[in-house]
Protein backbone atom coordinates (compact mmCIF):
# COMPACT_ATOMS: atom_id res chain seq x y z
CA UNK A 1 0.00 0.00 0.00
CA UNK A 2 2.94 2.43 0.94
CA UNK A 3 4.53 1.73 -2.14
CA UNK A 4 2.39 2.95 -4.55
CA UNK A 5 2.03 6.33 -2.42
CA UNK A 6 5.72 6.41 -1.84
CA UNK A 7 5.97 5.62 -5.83
CA UNK A 8 3.37 8.29 -6.41
CA UNK A 9 4.99 11.15 -4.39
CA UNK A 10 8.36 10.46 -6.38
CA UNK A 11 7.28 10.39 -9.26
CA UNK A 12 5.49 13.73 -8.89
CA UNK A 13 8.77 14.69 -7.54
CA UNK A 14 10.74 13.77 -10.39
CA UNK A 15 8.54 15.50 -12.75
CA UNK A 16 8.11 18.85 -10.92
CA UNK A 17 11.95 18.87 -10.98
CA UNK A 18 12.14 19.31 -14.77
CA UNK A 19 9.32 20.67 -15.84
CA UNK A 20 7.62 22.06 -13.06
CA UNK A 21 4.38 22.02 -11.52
CA UNK A 22 1.44 23.10 -14.11
CA UNK A 23 3.13 21.32 -16.80
CA UNK A 24 2.60 17.73 -14.66
CA UNK A 25 -0.72 16.35 -15.63
CA UNK A 26 -2.14 13.43 -12.77
CA UNK A 27 -1.96 10.97 -15.82
CA UNK A 28 1.28 11.47 -16.44
CA UNK A 29 2.33 11.11 -12.22
CA UNK A 30 0.20 7.95 -11.94
CA UNK A 31 1.99 7.01 -15.49
CA UNK A 32 5.85 7.31 -14.17
CA UNK A 33 4.79 6.14 -11.15
CA UNK A 34 3.33 2.76 -12.50
CA UNK A 35 0.07 3.35 -10.36
CA UNK A 36 -3.42 2.77 -11.23
CA UNK A 37 -5.12 6.27 -11.78
CA UNK A 38 -8.12 5.64 -9.41
CA UNK A 39 -4.32 5.22 -6.74
CA UNK A 40 -4.00 9.14 -6.97
CA UNK A 41 -7.27 10.37 -5.75
CA UNK A 42 -7.92 7.46 -2.90
CA UNK A 43 -3.85 8.39 -1.09
CA UNK A 44 -4.63 12.00 -2.02
CA UNK A 45 -8.14 13.27 -2.04
CA UNK A 46 -7.61 16.34 -2.60
CA UNK A 47 -5.86 15.46 -5.95
CA UNK A 48 -2.62 17.07 -7.65
CA UNK A 49 -2.57 20.18 -5.19
CA UNK A 50 -2.58 18.10 -2.16
CA UNK A 51 -0.05 15.63 -3.38
CA UNK A 52 1.98 18.80 -5.46
CA UNK A 53 2.53 19.91 -1.32
CA UNK A 54 3.38 16.60 -0.23
CA UNK A 55 5.99 15.66 -2.97
CA UNK A 56 7.62 19.35 -2.31
CA UNK A 57 7.52 18.61 1.52
CA UNK A 58 9.27 15.40 1.01
CA UNK A 59 11.61 16.64 -1.43
CA UNK A 60 12.63 19.15 0.94
CA UNK A 61 13.48 16.94 3.34
CA UNK A 62 15.99 14.48 1.05
CA UNK A 63 17.30 17.66 -0.18
CA UNK A 64 17.77 19.19 3.48
CA UNK A 65 20.05 16.00 4.02
CA UNK A 66 22.47 17.07 1.25
CA UNK A 67 23.57 19.92 3.95
CA UNK A 68 25.02 17.19 6.49
CA UNK A 69 26.25 15.03 3.74
CA UNK A 70 28.36 17.32 2.30
CA UNK A 71 29.72 20.04 4.89
CA UNK A 72 30.37 16.94 7.43
CA UNK A 73 33.40 15.70 5.68
CA UNK A 74 34.77 19.03 4.70
CA UNK A 75 37.36 20.24 7.12
CA UNK A 76 35.88 23.76 7.73
CA UNK A 77 32.76 25.74 6.58
CA UNK A 78 34.48 27.66 3.83
CA UNK A 79 35.57 24.38 2.18
CA UNK A 80 32.01 22.78 2.62
CA UNK A 81 30.37 25.82 1.33
CA UNK A 82 32.56 25.92 -1.70
CA UNK A 83 31.86 21.93 -1.89
CA UNK A 84 28.16 22.43 -2.01
CA UNK A 85 28.21 24.65 -4.93
CA UNK A 86 30.81 22.53 -7.05
CA UNK A 87 28.74 19.09 -6.43
CA UNK A 88 25.33 21.36 -7.95
CA UNK A 89 27.49 22.24 -10.54
CA UNK A 90 28.41 18.62 -11.06
CA UNK A 91 25.20 16.93 -10.47
CA UNK A 92 23.76 19.81 -12.88
CA UNK A 93 26.16 19.27 -15.97
CA UNK A 94 25.52 15.75 -15.35
CA UNK A 95 21.77 15.52 -16.06
CA UNK A 96 21.89 17.43 -18.95
CA UNK A 97 21.04 20.49 -16.99
CA UNK A 98 17.51 19.09 -15.91
CA UNK A 99 18.10 18.39 -12.39
CA UNK A 100 18.81 21.49 -9.89
CA UNK A 101 15.97 22.51 -7.14
CA UNK A 102 13.24 20.44 -6.60
CA UNK A 103 11.12 23.82 -4.77
CA UNK A 104 12.07 26.94 -6.88
CA UNK A 105 10.30 25.84 -10.22
CA UNK A 106 7.25 25.14 -8.24
CA UNK A 107 7.56 28.19 -5.47
CA UNK A 108 7.74 30.83 -8.76
CA UNK A 109 4.60 28.84 -10.85
CA UNK A 110 2.70 28.42 -7.87
CA UNK A 111 2.97 31.43 -5.00
CA UNK A 112 0.40 33.47 -6.58
CA UNK A 113 -1.94 30.92 -6.98
CA UNK A 114 -1.99 28.41 -4.53
CA UNK A 115 -1.66 29.20 -1.05
CA UNK A 116 -1.28 25.45 -0.05
CA UNK A 117 1.63 24.88 -2.77
CA UNK A 118 3.08 28.40 -1.55
CA UNK A 119 2.99 27.34 1.85
CA UNK A 120 4.74 24.12 1.47
CA UNK A 121 7.56 25.67 -0.28
CA UNK A 122 8.07 28.49 2.07
CA UNK A 123 7.89 25.47 5.06
CA UNK A 124 10.90 24.17 2.72
CA UNK A 125 12.86 26.78 2.43
CA UNK A 126 12.60 28.09 6.55
CA UNK A 127 13.62 24.39 7.02
CA UNK A 128 16.72 24.76 4.75
CA UNK A 129 17.52 28.28 6.31
CA UNK A 130 17.14 26.92 9.61
CA UNK A 131 19.87 23.94 9.33
CA UNK A 132 22.27 26.09 7.29
CA UNK A 133 21.63 29.09 10.11
CA UNK A 134 22.88 26.14 12.37
CA UNK A 135 25.77 25.56 11.32
CA UNK A 136 27.00 29.12 10.90
CA UNK A 137 26.07 29.69 14.69
CA UNK A 138 28.05 26.11 15.85
CA UNK A 139 30.77 28.23 13.59
CA UNK A 140 30.72 30.91 16.04
CA UNK A 141 28.30 33.38 14.17
CA UNK A 142 25.77 35.30 16.68
CA UNK A 143 21.67 33.86 15.13
CA UNK A 144 20.86 36.79 13.08
CA UNK A 145 24.07 36.91 11.27
CA UNK A 146 23.61 33.39 10.51
CA UNK A 147 20.32 33.48 9.27
CA UNK A 148 21.57 36.52 6.89
CA UNK A 149 24.38 34.55 5.56
CA UNK A 150 22.08 31.28 4.72
CA UNK A 151 19.95 33.54 2.89
CA UNK A 152 22.47 35.13 1.04
CA UNK A 153 24.03 31.58 0.28
CA UNK A 154 20.76 29.60 -0.72
CA UNK A 155 19.10 33.10 -3.03
CA UNK A 156 22.63 32.92 -4.94
CA UNK A 157 22.14 29.49 -5.02
CA UNK A 158 18.89 29.58 -6.35
CA UNK A 159 19.01 32.27 -8.62
CA UNK A 160 22.88 30.50 -10.41
CA UNK A 161 20.23 27.71 -11.04
CA UNK A 162 17.97 29.82 -13.16
CA UNK A 163 20.48 31.42 -14.96
CA UNK A 164 22.90 27.88 -15.33
CA UNK A 165 19.86 25.77 -16.42
CA UNK A 166 18.56 28.58 -19.12
CA UNK A 167 22.55 29.67 -19.84
CA UNK A 168 23.39 25.71 -19.87
CA UNK A 169 26.64 26.37 -17.99
CA UNK A 170 27.73 25.68 -14.77
CA UNK A 171 29.74 29.55 -14.75
CA UNK A 172 26.66 31.25 -12.68
CA UNK A 173 27.61 28.31 -9.94
CA UNK A 174 31.16 28.62 -9.71
CA UNK A 175 30.49 32.23 -9.49
CA UNK A 176 27.73 32.10 -6.66
CA UNK A 177 30.23 29.65 -4.70
CA UNK A 178 32.76 32.35 -4.77
CA UNK A 179 30.37 34.90 -3.73
CA UNK A 180 29.10 32.40 -0.64
CA UNK A 181 32.15 31.18 0.52
CA UNK A 182 33.67 34.61 0.60
CA UNK A 183 30.67 35.83 2.66
CA UNK A 184 31.34 33.12 5.28
CA UNK A 185 34.67 33.66 5.17
CA UNK A 186 34.66 37.25 6.11
CA UNK A 187 31.69 36.89 8.18
CA UNK A 188 34.04 34.18 10.50
CA UNK A 189 37.08 36.69 10.46
CA UNK A 190 34.70 39.33 11.88
CA UNK A 191 33.94 37.27 14.53
CA UNK A 192 30.43 37.25 16.11
CA UNK A 193 30.58 40.41 17.75
CA UNK A 194 31.54 42.67 14.77
CA UNK A 195 28.18 44.73 13.17
CA UNK A 196 28.01 43.64 9.34
CA UNK A 197 30.05 45.95 6.96
CA UNK B 1 -2.99 45.21 -36.73
CA UNK B 2 0.17 45.62 -34.83
CA UNK B 3 -2.29 46.87 -31.91
CA UNK B 4 -3.84 43.20 -31.52
CA UNK B 5 -0.28 41.76 -32.13
CA UNK B 6 1.16 44.09 -28.94
CA UNK B 7 -2.18 42.93 -26.60
CA UNK B 8 -1.33 39.80 -27.44
CA UNK B 9 2.14 39.43 -26.64
CA UNK B 10 1.68 42.03 -23.36
CA UNK B 11 -0.83 39.75 -22.18
CA UNK B 12 1.34 36.97 -22.15
CA UNK B 13 4.36 38.48 -20.60
CA UNK B 14 1.60 39.54 -17.77
CA UNK B 15 0.48 35.94 -17.72
CA UNK B 16 3.79 34.49 -17.41
CA UNK B 17 5.04 36.44 -14.43
CA UNK B 18 2.20 35.34 -12.06
CA UNK B 19 1.63 32.21 -13.32
CA UNK B 20 4.47 30.75 -15.25
CA UNK B 21 4.59 29.19 -19.32
CA UNK B 22 2.56 25.96 -18.71
CA UNK B 23 -0.42 27.45 -16.75
CA UNK B 24 -0.95 29.93 -19.22
CA UNK B 25 -3.17 28.30 -22.06
CA UNK B 26 -3.83 30.47 -25.37
CA UNK B 27 -7.48 30.74 -24.76
CA UNK B 28 -6.61 32.89 -21.27
CA UNK B 29 -4.00 34.62 -23.63
CA UNK B 30 -6.40 35.78 -26.38
CA UNK B 31 -9.24 36.66 -23.43
CA UNK B 32 -6.95 39.26 -21.13
CA UNK B 33 -5.39 40.52 -24.51
CA UNK B 34 -9.20 40.87 -25.94
CA UNK B 35 -8.09 39.32 -29.25
CA UNK B 36 -10.05 37.03 -31.45
CA UNK B 37 -8.93 33.42 -31.09
CA UNK B 38 -7.80 33.05 -34.75
CA UNK B 39 -5.67 36.00 -34.14
CA UNK B 40 -3.37 34.30 -32.25
CA UNK B 41 -2.34 31.23 -34.77
CA UNK B 42 -2.69 34.41 -37.57
CA UNK B 43 0.42 36.42 -36.12
CA UNK B 44 2.26 33.26 -34.29
CA UNK B 45 2.12 30.38 -36.87
CA UNK B 46 4.30 28.70 -34.58
CA UNK B 47 1.67 28.70 -31.55
CA UNK B 48 2.06 28.93 -27.95
CA UNK B 49 5.56 28.41 -28.30
CA UNK B 50 6.54 31.37 -30.68
CA UNK B 51 4.97 33.55 -29.22
CA UNK B 52 6.25 32.42 -25.47
CA UNK B 53 9.92 33.05 -26.88
CA UNK B 54 8.65 36.77 -28.41
CA UNK B 55 7.13 37.49 -24.87
CA UNK B 56 10.07 36.29 -23.38
CA UNK B 57 11.94 38.89 -25.45
CA UNK B 58 10.30 41.99 -25.40
CA UNK B 59 9.46 41.80 -21.39
CA UNK B 60 13.18 40.88 -21.64
CA UNK B 61 13.96 44.08 -23.16
CA UNK B 62 11.67 45.92 -21.17
CA UNK B 63 12.80 45.42 -18.11
CA UNK B 64 16.69 45.66 -18.98
CA UNK B 65 15.80 49.12 -18.93
CA UNK B 66 16.01 49.39 -15.49
CA UNK B 67 19.23 49.06 -15.31
CA UNK B 68 19.58 52.78 -16.75
CA UNK B 69 16.43 53.95 -14.95
CA UNK B 70 17.61 53.34 -11.91
CA UNK B 71 21.65 53.38 -11.66
CA UNK B 72 21.61 56.38 -14.12
CA UNK B 73 19.70 58.65 -10.93
CA UNK B 74 21.78 57.25 -8.14
CA UNK B 75 25.02 59.22 -6.86
CA UNK B 76 27.30 55.97 -7.48
CA UNK B 77 27.64 52.30 -8.59
CA UNK B 78 27.40 50.88 -5.23
CA UNK B 79 24.21 53.29 -3.88
CA UNK B 80 22.87 52.05 -7.50
CA UNK B 81 22.92 48.46 -6.79
CA UNK B 82 21.19 48.87 -3.49
CA UNK B 83 18.49 50.95 -5.16
CA UNK B 84 17.80 48.63 -7.32
CA UNK B 85 16.86 45.58 -4.92
CA UNK B 86 15.69 48.23 -2.76
CA UNK B 87 13.32 48.85 -5.85
CA UNK B 88 12.50 45.40 -6.51
CA UNK B 89 11.52 44.92 -3.08
CA UNK B 90 9.28 47.72 -3.05
CA UNK B 91 7.36 46.60 -6.31
CA UNK B 92 7.05 42.87 -4.80
CA UNK B 93 5.59 44.31 -1.87
CA UNK B 94 3.00 46.64 -3.83
CA UNK B 95 2.04 43.63 -6.28
CA UNK B 96 1.26 41.06 -3.72
CA UNK B 97 4.40 39.11 -3.82
CA UNK B 98 3.35 38.35 -7.49
CA UNK B 99 5.56 40.65 -9.86
CA UNK B 100 8.96 39.66 -9.77
CA UNK B 101 10.97 38.54 -13.03
CA UNK B 102 9.47 38.09 -15.81
CA UNK B 103 11.93 35.15 -17.33
CA UNK B 104 13.22 32.79 -14.54
CA UNK B 105 9.28 31.06 -13.64
CA UNK B 106 9.27 30.32 -17.93
CA UNK B 107 12.80 29.44 -17.78
CA UNK B 108 13.01 27.05 -14.71
CA UNK B 109 10.10 25.40 -16.21
CA UNK B 110 10.80 25.25 -20.12
CA UNK B 111 14.61 24.88 -19.77
CA UNK B 112 14.65 20.96 -19.88
CA UNK B 113 11.17 20.50 -22.51
CA UNK B 114 11.55 23.40 -25.17
CA UNK B 115 14.87 24.53 -26.59
CA UNK B 116 13.14 27.54 -28.41
CA UNK B 117 12.04 28.74 -25.05
CA UNK B 118 15.28 28.22 -22.87
CA UNK B 119 17.18 29.95 -26.01
CA UNK B 120 14.73 33.07 -25.59
CA UNK B 121 15.50 33.07 -21.99
CA UNK B 122 19.27 32.58 -22.13
CA UNK B 123 19.38 35.36 -24.60
CA UNK B 124 17.68 37.60 -22.27
CA UNK B 125 19.89 36.85 -19.36
CA UNK B 126 23.08 37.13 -21.70
CA UNK B 127 21.62 40.66 -22.70
CA UNK B 128 21.11 42.22 -19.25
CA UNK B 129 24.79 40.42 -18.17
CA UNK B 130 26.22 42.48 -20.80
CA UNK B 131 24.19 45.30 -20.24
CA UNK B 132 25.21 45.51 -15.81
CA UNK B 133 28.52 44.44 -17.30
CA UNK B 134 29.25 47.39 -19.02
CA UNK B 135 27.93 49.26 -16.08
CA UNK B 136 31.13 47.65 -14.38
CA UNK B 137 33.68 48.66 -17.00
CA UNK B 138 32.79 52.25 -17.17
CA UNK B 139 33.01 52.55 -13.05
CA UNK B 140 36.63 50.88 -13.43
CA UNK B 141 36.79 46.78 -13.59
CA UNK B 142 37.89 44.91 -15.96
CA UNK B 143 35.84 42.88 -18.10
CA UNK B 144 35.93 39.69 -16.62
CA UNK B 145 35.89 40.87 -13.21
CA UNK B 146 32.70 42.85 -14.64
CA UNK B 147 30.78 39.96 -16.13
CA UNK B 148 31.30 38.16 -12.77
CA UNK B 149 29.84 40.62 -10.73
CA UNK B 150 27.29 41.23 -12.69
CA UNK B 151 26.46 37.29 -12.87
CA UNK B 152 26.67 37.05 -9.20
CA UNK B 153 24.34 39.75 -8.36
CA UNK B 154 21.81 38.76 -10.99
CA UNK B 155 21.71 35.24 -9.43
CA UNK B 156 21.59 36.86 -6.02
CA UNK B 157 19.01 38.86 -6.91
CA UNK B 158 16.92 35.94 -8.87
CA UNK B 159 17.06 33.70 -5.68
CA UNK B 160 15.83 36.45 -3.43
CA UNK B 161 13.32 36.82 -5.50
CA UNK B 162 12.44 32.69 -5.51
CA UNK B 163 13.01 32.86 -1.77
CA UNK B 164 10.76 36.41 -1.33
CA UNK B 165 7.45 34.91 -3.11
CA UNK B 166 7.44 31.58 -1.59
CA UNK B 167 8.04 33.34 2.03
CA UNK B 168 6.22 36.46 0.96
CA UNK B 169 8.78 38.85 2.96
CA UNK B 170 11.34 41.08 1.26
CA UNK B 171 13.65 39.96 4.05
CA UNK B 172 15.87 37.84 1.10
CA UNK B 173 15.96 41.00 -1.43
CA UNK B 174 17.27 43.47 1.92
CA UNK B 175 19.94 40.57 2.49
CA UNK B 176 20.87 39.67 -1.00
CA UNK B 177 20.69 43.26 -1.90
CA UNK B 178 23.48 43.98 0.82
CA UNK B 179 24.80 41.00 -0.37
CA UNK B 180 25.34 42.67 -3.84
CA UNK B 181 26.35 46.03 -2.48
CA UNK B 182 29.31 44.66 -0.57
CA UNK B 183 30.61 42.68 -3.52
CA UNK B 184 30.50 45.82 -5.91
CA UNK B 185 31.71 47.96 -3.14
CA UNK B 186 35.03 45.40 -2.87
CA UNK B 187 35.38 45.09 -6.05
CA UNK B 188 36.31 48.71 -6.89
CA UNK B 189 38.02 49.26 -3.39
CA UNK B 190 40.01 46.24 -5.01
CA UNK B 191 40.43 48.27 -8.48
CA UNK B 192 40.79 46.40 -11.75
CA UNK B 193 44.54 45.19 -11.23
CA UNK B 194 43.65 42.80 -8.26
CA UNK B 195 42.27 39.47 -8.72
CA UNK B 196 39.71 38.39 -7.00
CA UNK B 197 40.34 37.62 -3.23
Amino acid sequence: MSSTRERIVDASAELFRAQGYAATGVKQIVAAAEAPFGSLYHFFPGGKEQLGAEAIRVSGAIYEQLIPAVLDPAPDLVTGVRDFFEGAAEHLRETGYADACPIATVALETSSTSEQMRAACAEVFESWIAAGARRHVEAGLDERRARELTIAMLAALEGAFVLARALRSTEPLEIAGELAAGAVARALEAGPEQDRA
